[in-house]
């Protein structure tokens, strides 16, 4: 997987510009909705249960956000993921703040139940995810949420991430500084964004939906680093110069938007082992 | 209808800044907001069955949107449209999706048979509504949405358009590429925009918001050509240059501001038929 | 208290990166949590019943909104309030258009009684909330609201405002072109801010967030005068030449992110009585 990788996955999304379901929370609906556009998808925020598994089986992938749950919005998940499995779709777990609340531990394992194809965290949902999922034992996965801020370095969610990869089956990309993709096997790593990227909300749960579009046209594991490449890419040039998170929030889409091989080069690497 | 006239129905909107109750969706409620009060109106985003309809009877106009639905704010869109005919206020329907899931049907369908002032939808939306009420037969009205995009051409939803101001008695704006207006008899044209506006979420609902601000001041027609000049006029004179939609996106509100007469005649253009 | 003790509560937010849980109206999410963000703290938007009162618990501190209240999120409301007052922790109430339903009256009477460490609220609304509360008669507090919008001058509710402090042991914030935080005994007044920021949705509703921040490091009056300080510090220098809302609104998330004594200075005027 290299820049190169990248940037043809970036023109499928263009060409095909394929319908991406994105359930999310109510404060990352509108970064998200505009992240997905920006890259030439097309999203569709259906999250009722009395429609979302109906719409599941005719989008090309779904992406499942846990930021704001109640109790019918889970019911609402619950009913598109096993839609989207059963339609043979991909769909991609951004388990916001597992680890904080009992509703969220219940409702993230029995979401993983339904085998996402990317699980999609930053370091301490992904050390929290482990432990509720029973993927690492409670020793192994120390660390712990602050509400919906990491507190632990991507490295040491390494081996929760290939844990939760491997009882799963499914890709776990860990984002953070740095950001780590791993299928349990092969680990990528994806560096470029910004400091600044930390000082806006939904910035993790837009690259989920935009995990999503590429989910939509390529494997799971070169779906999630190519996301993470091109939301590095974007948020490295976007933040250059840049006087604060305000300025930085709409330049992000404008570089999704006209991002191309030499922009990926320029702002991110991606490094696979 | 001409420009000059379109310059003071929105002078007009500025300076009685009517209270514009907005059931819009989850994604749009940012924008929507931020365009009623950008041209000068008050939004008052109201939907909750619990009060939706004691607001509607305050409010000069109401707008819905059916974009995020569930059954409970379904409740609230037909308690705020019963209550706001009841009143004698001109309400604005945004059937977001239509024909895409079965909820969608019934509800837009229910939301219809109280009479809507304005339709303000896509052309698939609009190809979708004549089939669902029964305006337009199953082979005439081809097309279908694909998620909350359209696939249809304004152009092709001209006919069932027709059809549906007719058997309804409302006037219906077809927005897109080219925006038209009918009410069964006369028809506008509004052309301007910029094609960028396609990349962001929420132009659409957001310029039903702006008709729901038009509608208390002028009549249906009048109304709807007016809201569609100043979004075309605005959208524009956003996009000239812009580097992607992220710069779109905060100039809209920009120009919606502080468009004047001569702004309005530089960016759009209105034919009267 | 003066600029510079307000710069040095600033410096705390930013050094202590308070959790603050934000209960508010789906309009305001994004830019609260954003606004929350670029003062240097870490927000929170957990609302639902099911975990809002176990959250309360960890974050150290609580704002409620009421700008899209339901049934169901008023339980969250009630939830979350008796948790942070059980665990001894501040929280800010805004009563976003009460006086405007019967629900708003009646949920904010019923958080009223749980004692809000700070009302921030407008004109109208603590006219509005004197009256609902019974902390003054309906003689004295005339106004109303309409909608969302204040219709009363911030010195007609002075006396309002000081009789609701007085009644219920809180602060109360009242914010407009002049901002006057009172506990019923000290006044203070903050002047600064622009024209513009009552162009754009959600300027009130994320200054409540902001004042969750401070509120979290600070006593309750002083954490209200320099939470409107720093917005009105922000505002002022993000209104200046800005072509118009769409500008400001990401201007002041730049402004607050880097807002030092000097620029506080600038930008905003602190009077105790």
């Amino acid at each position: 997987m290299d820049v190169a990788e990248v940037a043809e996955l970036l023109a499928q999304v263009r060409r095909s510009s394929p319908l991406v379901q994105c359930i999310t929370n109510y404060v990352a609906m509108d970064l998200a909705a505009n992240a997905v556009l920006a890259v030439g998808a097309s999203p569709a925020m259906v999250a009722d249960p009395a429609e979302s598994g109906e719409f599941a089986a005719i989008a090309s992938a779904l992406t499942v956000n846990t930021g704001t749950p109640s109790p019918r919005w889970a019911d609402g998940m619950v009913r598109a993921t096993t839609a989207a499995v059963e339609a043979g779709r991909p769909w991609v777990l951004d388990p916001v703040a597992v680890g904080a609340t009992a509703m969220r531990d219940e409702l993230c394992a029995e979401l993983m139940a339904r085998t996402p194809s990317i699980v999609r965290a930053n370091a301490s949902e992904v050390l929290a995810l482990a432990r509720v999922t029973g993927a690492s034992s409670t020793a192994e996965a120390g660390g712990g949420a602050r509400g919906v801020d990491s507190t632990d370095s991507v490295e040491s969610a390494l081996d929760a991430a290939q844990a939760l990869a491997r009882r799963h089956s499914c890709v776990v990309a860990v984002t953070g500084e740095v950001d780590v993709v791993t299928d349990g096997t092969r680990v990528a790593t994806v560096t470029g964004g910004h400091p600044l990227m930390a000082r806006i909300t939904a910035t993790g749960c837009s690259l989920t939906a935009v995990t999503g579009a590429f989910a939509a046209v390529a494997p799971a594991f070169e779906a999630a680093v190519a996301a993470c490449a091109v939301y590095a890419a974007a948020g490295s040039r976007a933040g250059c110069d840049a006087a604060g998170p305000g300025t930085l929030r709409w330049r992000l889409l404008d570089e999704l938007h006209r991002l191309d091989e030499s922009a990926l080069r320029d702002g991110a690497q991606v490094v696979s082992s």
